[in-house]
């Protein structure tokens, strides 16, 4: 017999990946949430039979709206709730009756705000009832896999991810989301999306160990304020992270801010320095700001560096010496390259410049300066990872570029990471090449923070995962 | 008779508001530095005369080429010199002959890389001959009051920002136009910018003074990597900075990059630890990275604040934790507002929460929640300072919230800051605001760090034109 937790975990499929769900809550009136769930699900086109309960209705979204789910005759797998938090209790118990496994509450009105008694008892039922539930008080998914999509913010304001290999975890249903429209705007792809809110039945442990086992997850990132069960959520990162790099940001640090995490999750938000200590133990990444959480989901992607000696290749002088002084300040090494290295990017400086880390090539530098010299110091024993700082503002540069950095993060013997600051016309390239696996910078010392967080984690976490990964992309 | 000094401060009208421009090494060959040029001078609609010199053509960009600026029968302001180091020292000559005042050398190939002889020639030129000369090895100003641009990187790829108050020193010519395109992009207006290279005739002392007498500067950023004359640099940055707020970001802290920064322009970056004692002396603001110093650029315009006690409105929790957080962090203090201000508040927030900093509104906030929640903390005497974390994406927010926005900027008796997270959508909203003159961040920590600047500039600086400014404002 299996054991209650795996069980649990593994009934989480039905909410990931359902044949059928069904709306509680569904509306046709605009801008409300059950609104616009409805519009961001079929707009999603899921593929499976989507359900409108609502006695109100008898038509939402151009779909049938049933009055109550036990009028549906064929098997539903997921529920998503959004009515009051007073009926929660009494749709769970008509979900049990109806045998669906899983459940996302997007409802509010539970322990963050004076209904403890009601998140006691809407625990209670779904145990009973072996109903998993994300939530209450939560986002719930995404998963553009299935193309689940339980988030009621209208798509025109919030970009949707395409697929990919990262998953979040968000116990802040704003945060995750902001990280999500930033990633869909730079055109990175996900694998899941969670915001698990008040953690009653499925809580970020639970998360994690389904996380390990997805096989369409490659990395995770994770915002927490406070957890009820420290002792499991350690053992767990742990775990999940020798397989899979799990990036996590801690918020509700100081005294003041306690009191609106308790508020807004309902989980009181514990002491920084044990939860510091946990994130140390368990060798998980630990981004210090929400700049960070975003800067560092970005460089997992690419081969894990071997050391850290990084070199500097760029064709504007001040972006080379601003990145060189983040690198000394952050633990970095600036690589001392090999006579060989020295005498071929001689060839390619002008000639009134000498060699150096930074390598600076000038504005005059054109693509193919870059191709030249990028080639020579993947090549260089000395140097473990490389940093590309490009002014695409310059008169030689064009879009031949593009394919240069393409190239070179695809060449897989080090990571490299691209700087590139500017307006309009930069930001383009830079989705571009994000959209292609590039990670990419809008200023120096978000790039050198980023491959510190990936030496670090490289050195220390023996993450086996990502080794083998490493090895297979190499051969 | 005046000052030398004097005289040359006052001769630099004859580079930043020329009636007339001669431009050597004007080109017709695509790409090529004297093309770019001609294109961007004629692009911008400077109003007055443009004399392209180059005996190989007799016309660029439609306009007549001359041989020689000896050929040109009108008055000549100022030159701009775009042609291999060489042949500088001898065009310079000329310009005496022609009695231009000031020049802009943009060639390299002086001291940055083994022509100090010339560099030293071109200073002994210029000096005899009482030309004032920006460079040479830079790109030179952008004056949009002129419409003077002698920056060589075409406009579509880097964008040129519209008129303001805020003036760029930048020894860096990449850094600096690195911030110039970001600026643009969120269509925040420039004064002056000035890329002043190896600094041999005008240096980065003279442009500090220069610009305390511009009538259209208020406040200044300042990109150094070394100076030659620290004593007057700390004289003028404090006088400077007693009127118009100065932002400065030193580069080349560390022993790896001051060889590169020696090599780019010509000046050994000196001991980082005397400049950082230097800017506390001076009062000035420094930014310790690029992301920095462009997230400070954009907040002077407020009311400075007379505490550090602040305020956090929100309809997204987890931003306004994380903002808790950044300001516990970073020596600012939660506000406790008046109970006047919390009984108030209470109607305005849904039933099941409570009052608290931050004010949590819940993803159901709508605008006029907003309006009615920041009149109240504008009116609490207990607060210095507010941020506003919105979250652009839910359904409840539309284009009426730019309006309330704005009109808290206006208010003027308080700053306020905007923090909004988010892609495409939330980035459009964050660039009508801005080009409003709404200062907004892309993440929490970045809006806490610019509002402690300003609190600490506004504690301790005793800017004299700020508080004058404050006052008017405020009245």
């Amino acid at each position: 017999m299996m054991k209650k937790t795996d069980q649990k975990i593994k009934n989480l499929d039905s909410i990931f990946k359902p044949k059928s769900i069904a709306v509680f809550g569904a509306s046709n009136i605009p801008n409300k949430l059950g609104n616009v769930l409805m519009k961001n699900l079929t707009g999603n086109k899921f593929p499976g039979k989507i359900y409108p309960i609502n006695p109100k209705y008898r038509t939402v979204a151009g779909l049938k709206c049933y009055s109550s789910v036990l009028e549906i005759n064929e098997k539903v797998d997921c529920a998503i709730i959004a009515t009051p938090a007073q009926t929660v209790i009494r749709i769970l118990k008509e979900c049990a009756q109806k045998k669906i496994p899983g459940a996302i509450v997007l409802s509010g009105g539970f322990g963050e705000s004076g209904g403890a008694d009601l998140e006691r008892e809407l625990k209670r039922t779904a145990d009973e009832n072996d109903i998993v539930v994300i939530g209450p008080n939560c986002l719930g998914i995404i998963n553009p896999y299935s193309r689940v999509d339980s988030i009621f913010l209208p798509m025109y304001k919030l970009e949707r991810p395409k697929v990919g290999a990262i998953s979040f975890i968000t116990q802040s249903g704003a945060v995750g989301t902001c990280v999500i429209d930033m990633v869909a705007k730079y055109g990175i792809g996900i694998s899941k999306f969670i915001s698990y809110g008040n953690a009653t039945v499925i809580n970020e442990s639970d998360l994690l160990e389904y996380l390990l086992h997805d096989k369409e997850t490659e990395q995770i990132v994770f915002y927490i304020e406070g957890t009820k069960d420290g002792k499991r959520l350690l053992e767990n990162m742990k775990r999940v992270n020798m397989e899979k790099p799990i990036i996590v940001l801690k918020a509700g640090k100081y005294g003041g801010a306690l009191k609106a995490a308790k508020s807004h999750t309902g989980n009181l938000a514990g002491n920084y320095l044990a939860y510091k200590a946990a994130f140390r133990q368990a060798k998980v990444i630990e981004a210090e700001s929400l700049e960070e959480l975003f800067d560092f989901v970005k460089i997992f992607n690419q081969t894990l560096p071997n050391g850290k000696r990084m070199m500097i290749i760029t064709n504007g002088g001040g972006l080379g010496v601003l990145t060189a002084d983040a690198i000394e300040e952050n633990g970095l090494e600036l690589a001392e390259i090999t006579k060989e290295s020295s005498v071929k990017l001689k060839e390619i400086i002008p000639e009134y410049t000498s060699v150096g880390n930074p390598l600076d090539m000038t504005a005059d530098a054109s693509v193919d300066d870059y191709k030249k010299s990028i080639e020579i110091v993947l090549n260089d024993p000395n140097v473990d990872g490389i940093f590309i700082d490009v002014l695409f503002q310059t008169p030689n540069m064009n879009e031949g570029i593009i394919d240069i950095l393409n190239s070179a993060s695809e060449d897989r013997r080090k990571p490299i990471v691209v700087t590139a600051v500017g307006g309009t016309f930069t930001e383009g390239y830079r989705k571009i090449l994000e959209s292609s696996g590039v990670p990419t910078y809008g200023a120096p010392l978000a790039a050198v923070k980023a491959m510190k967080k990936m030496v670090d984690y490289s050195l220390k976490s023996k993450c086996k995962k990502c080794i083998v990964r490493k090895n297979k992309k190499n051969g």
